[in-house]
């Protein structure tokens, strides 16, 4: 991978920042954050602004430009990539290092008196807006919206904003109508006294509606917004995928409908200026929610006394908590993931020794088994498939500059995942194709250690995610070694293989309790730079647990693996294990014999159970 | 312990919220929160207003009062305390429980359209009274400061302010003198560029000063604010304790000094007058720093632009990380106390079967066998002596009323601790002088797992405290028990016996990373209301760790007890600890034996050193 050159590109940049056609002042920095209009983590390639302008494409990351500097912040999972990405006009600011200064810090210690630090209000979420403005202009510096963004001005061959069929998805796979998930959310603007909601999350669109689509990769999404009153719904889209029959049907649009459930369509572009009327014609009393992650422009387009803004939706909350038609279908997608994963180290296991598997190949038939499986619809996320030190890069995607080929001498570590109509997998498995050093091992099972400690955790209802956090490290760290990126993530169902309002992070973000029916990733790692990666994760389902004492009935909750895949043996030193950790990795195995195996048996797939087989024989401890 | 009447007082109370003499415009409700105008923990008589107005005088605690309604808020540690000190005219808020509304919606929940809610300024911090004038803001009401105390206009027999002599501190305990304290304060200064600060806590004031005082109750601190400035010192204290020749000569009030350390003394009560002298003379760019929980009013005094507000101040952080002077003289003061408590234990092993022991007696003669020691200043904090369901009170305080007999059928919970003039000490320990119950000992030994799993844990240099939290827990947990409390607090040096701006809590409140040289507390604990309380509690050292590959040079760090009470072995299902901790327990009683048995030696003390050696007996696991 050779960084791109952005001499010329700064150059053109930092013309803009002063050109009166763009800017009423020249700005001093520009900030070009990651997301797109919707603060989506996936954007599609038009929303590249930082990967165009810097070269580094990781899904997160902030780019500042000033007269003189240019900067990148990313955390621990992208460090390397970030420095093997970018060319020397940019500095790479390590995000959760305590000499890393915080994007606020380093522009007003490298800007001259009163600058103006100048961002697109439309890609800049209103809390981040207002933290920067005021660290700012306590410093006498100045952050001003840039509406025309900056990036595109210089951005001569940017691609189209995509525009792609939709999907309905029907009662069986969500449990509950677009209409009964209006209702309940017009009950919670009651008990809030909200009269207006404003959906502007993709995920959220496509959850609220029972629709998917692909404007995103890896993400089943669509450009949308919607703006739900108390009688009125409005949805703001684009192209034809309105004329579709069957989306019109699945939308009720020719149905006569009871007022309050007619869908106005309206153009996409025309947010800003519907809610603008919105907000001009507010009673008083009359409260606009949004979450405070909505962008600085949308925001700004209510009067201040009118906002009711929130960190998590009452969407990005019910959609967290799976229903029973959403948790059976990702028990069914994380099966068939199951299969084609058995199939696929089956396969690496007779291929790698002959050397002529790289890491794109591997991953090219990991897609290819998985798109065997009925309901496949993509990938879930660009397939991470790495061997010996591009298991360091903890985001590594291979590409041909980068391509190793797997070895019997290495460690390979594959996180993939797949979308398919009943569900949203994330996997990842550390395997060894030929014998592991006892080093190898050694950071495999306390990575393993971790792995457990959380999925076998039992904790009171009520509790949030990030204070599991610590039980994935205890082992790691008992030896001095620890890892730089959180231990879980949120998953969708058939939506976002990332999303809110929990997870499992040691940052201590405002993340909402765990309840049964969510669904989080477990994923400990280790990583030695220049050596290798260990990764092993799992998405599991937070279910209701058997306790002794039951907190006086508050209820206990634990987790069960949803993942099915077997965690190789070979990298385990057993006698690292506790008893009780060895009894949960056998019945973790046989509970993946079990289930996958009958699925591999109906689908015929002999050799593949056969290998299931012999990889889920149980743990012996010798101690 | 029998409820406040507080019929009258309410009645006084809504009176003068509607008094033109006391307020511009009536109020329809008013807040009396816990602490004094310096936002201590612990305050003196006269500033116990919200324990006045309800009965309920636990450490922590916010009173809401409005036409219809009086309303308490607080945490886990009160809820027994507070539901038996209050009468019918209160609601008890349980703080931390799901469907506890804060006092923000509730106050909105309860208010008329358009209400004033009033709290004196001085008493509300800075970051609070932003808070709740946004939330009551934005539901139409509005936050008023009420110059005048509401309170102190009924509290007919207030005792008086204190002004007590005051202690002056060589170099042989604080290993910095004050005027070096001065110059590292001035030098954090000019690295954030602010030209003035602010002491608004007592503690910091004392620290900074090498001073300790006795205004108020188990917290050697006076009352006294300091305004640094980079060329002046400015001291507002009351009384005639700038009169004693010692404190003079400490202070080198009367030496030929270099004028950047003279100090100025001015009155207390000035403190807001001088204050708003300097925020009107400020010339751009001179910012006056504040911690963001000094008090509303003093905050006010500063124009919002030359402000800088931060969570902790200079002062919190240089003091929390004890020097070499400090740490021995802490390990001085934790020996000297766990003589006492030997004495003490062995005492009441002698005493209780008798049946004549209260736990009004135990507690006094706790502080008898400590005020023998040396440099023996006062108690820490009130002695919390409780037997069986008063254990249960997590604050509990002996009174008459609610006094217990110690039997050999019940649990007894001791948590106590003194100031010595070199260390301060809080150490709880958990007895039973018959034969304890089998489920009393399973909890116990859940208990004493978490205790250890914190005690041991290694971590990585820079982890904040709060991820430690959940190691107290696990063993409860997985058994379904918890405890509605943090883990652990900061210690003060010969100071507060709660401090900032470390702690282990599962609360997410901003704390700052661990680093060697900090002291908190480690005290997990179960509570079965209506029948005991157990918590077991060390203050211990946070010191560099040895590990085996050691975080890629980021250093480890781990816990070193400085409290050395043997852990009752009776209490312990042995067969419930692993080996380790049963090491663990072994390693520590060793310790105790050692260290503590040599001084008890030395003080002839044979009966208390016989009683150390049989409770300091090896466990030995049968499994």
């Amino acid at each position: 991978m050779s960084p791109k050159i952005t001499t010329e590109l700064l150059k053109q940049l930092r013309q803009v920042m002063k050109n009166p056609k763009y800017v009423q002042e020249p700005v001093q920095a520009y900030i070009v954050p990651s997301g797109d209009a919707h603060q989506s983590e996936y954007i599609a390639p038009c929303d590249c602004r930082r990967a165009f302008i810097s070269g580094f494409d990781g899904s997160a990351g902030t780019a500042i430009v000033t007269e003189q500097h240019a900067a990148m912040w990313t955390d621990g999972r992208y460090f390397l990539q970030a420095a093997h990405q970018m060319d020397n006009n940019w500095t790479l600011m390590k995000m959760g290092l305590k000499d890393t200064p915080t994007q606020e810090d380093w522009l007003v210690s490298v800007l001259p008196e009163g600058s103006k630090v100048g961002v697109d209000p439309f890609i800049i979420p209103a809390d981040q807006w207002k933290r920067m403005s005021k660290a700012l202009r306590s410093a006498g510096h100045d952050l001003v919206p840039v509406k025309e963004n900056l990036i595109d001005t210089i951005w001569t061959d940017c691609p189209q904003r995509p525009c792609k069929p939709l999907i309905m998805l029907d009662l069986s796979y969500t449990g509950v109508s677009w209409r009964d998930k209006i209702t309940a959310l017009r009950a919670k603007m009651a008990e809030r006294k909200v009269m207006w909601f404003v959906v502007t999350a993709l995920d959220e669109v496509a959850w609220l509606f029972n629709l998917r689509g692909s404007d995103v990769e890896y993400n089943p999404v669509f450009f949308a917004y919607a703006v739900i009153g108390m009688n009125t719904i409005r949805l703001f889209i684009d192209g034809d995928r309105m004329m579709d029959p069957a989306v019109r049907e699945h939308l009720q649009l020719d149905s006569t409908l009871e007022p309050e459930f007619k869908i106005q369509v309206m153009p996409y572009g025309s947010i800003l200026s519907e809610l603008q009327a919105v907000g001009a014609g507010l009673s008083p009393k009359e409260k606009v929610w949004l979450s405070d992650k909505a962008s600085y422009a949308l925001t700004e387009a209510i009067p201040k006394a009118y906002r009711y803004l929130t960190p998590y939706t009452p969407i990005c909350i019910a959609k967290a908590v799976k229903n029973a038609s959403e948790t059976e279908g990702m028990r069914r997608a994380h099966i068939k993931d199951a299969v084609a994963l058995c199939e696929l180290f089956n396969w690496l296991e007779k291929e790698v020794p002959k050397g002529t598997v790289t890491e794109i190949i591997a991953a090219d038939k990991a897609e290819e088994f998985r798109s065997q499986q009925k309901e496949f619809v993509e990938l879930s996320f660009a397939t991470i498939s790495s061997t010996g030190p591009n298991g360091a890069i903890i985001h590594y995607k291979p590409v041909p500059e980068t391509n190793r080929t797997l070895s019997v001498n290495e460690i390979y570590l594959l996180d993939s995942g797949a979308q398919y109509k009943d569900g949203t997998t994330d996997v990842t498995r550390t395997m060894h194709f030929g014998t592991p050093s006892a080093y190898e091992k050694e950071c495999f099972t306390y990575v393993l250690k971790g792995h457990i400690a959380v999925s076998a955790a039992i904790f009171p209802n009520g509790t949030k995610g990030h204070l599991l956090d610590s039980f994935a490290r205890s082992a790691l760290w008992d030896c001095g070694l620890d890892y730089l990126h959180g231990t879980g993530h949120g998953v969708g169902s058939f939506l976002n293989v990332h999303e809110g309002p929990c997870g499992i992070s040691y940052k201590t973000f405002a993340d909402e309790p765990l309840e049964a029916g969510m669904i989080v990733s477990d994923e400990p790692g280790y990583y030695e730079d220049g050596s290798f990666g260990i990764r092993i994760e799992n998405v599991v389902l937070v279910i209701p647990a058997e306790t002794k004492y039951n907190f006086k009935n508050r209820g206990s909750l634990t987790f069960e693996p949803l993942t099915l895949v077997p965690i190789q043996t070979k990298m385990i030193d057993v006698n690292l294990l506790t008893q009780k950790e060895c009894n949960w990795v056998n019945d973790y195995h046989q509970k993946c014999r079990e289930v996958v195996g009958a699925e591999l048996e109906r689908q015929g797939r002999r050799e593949a159970l056969r290998w299931l087989i012999r990889e889920t024989e149980p743990l012996v401890r010798v101690q």
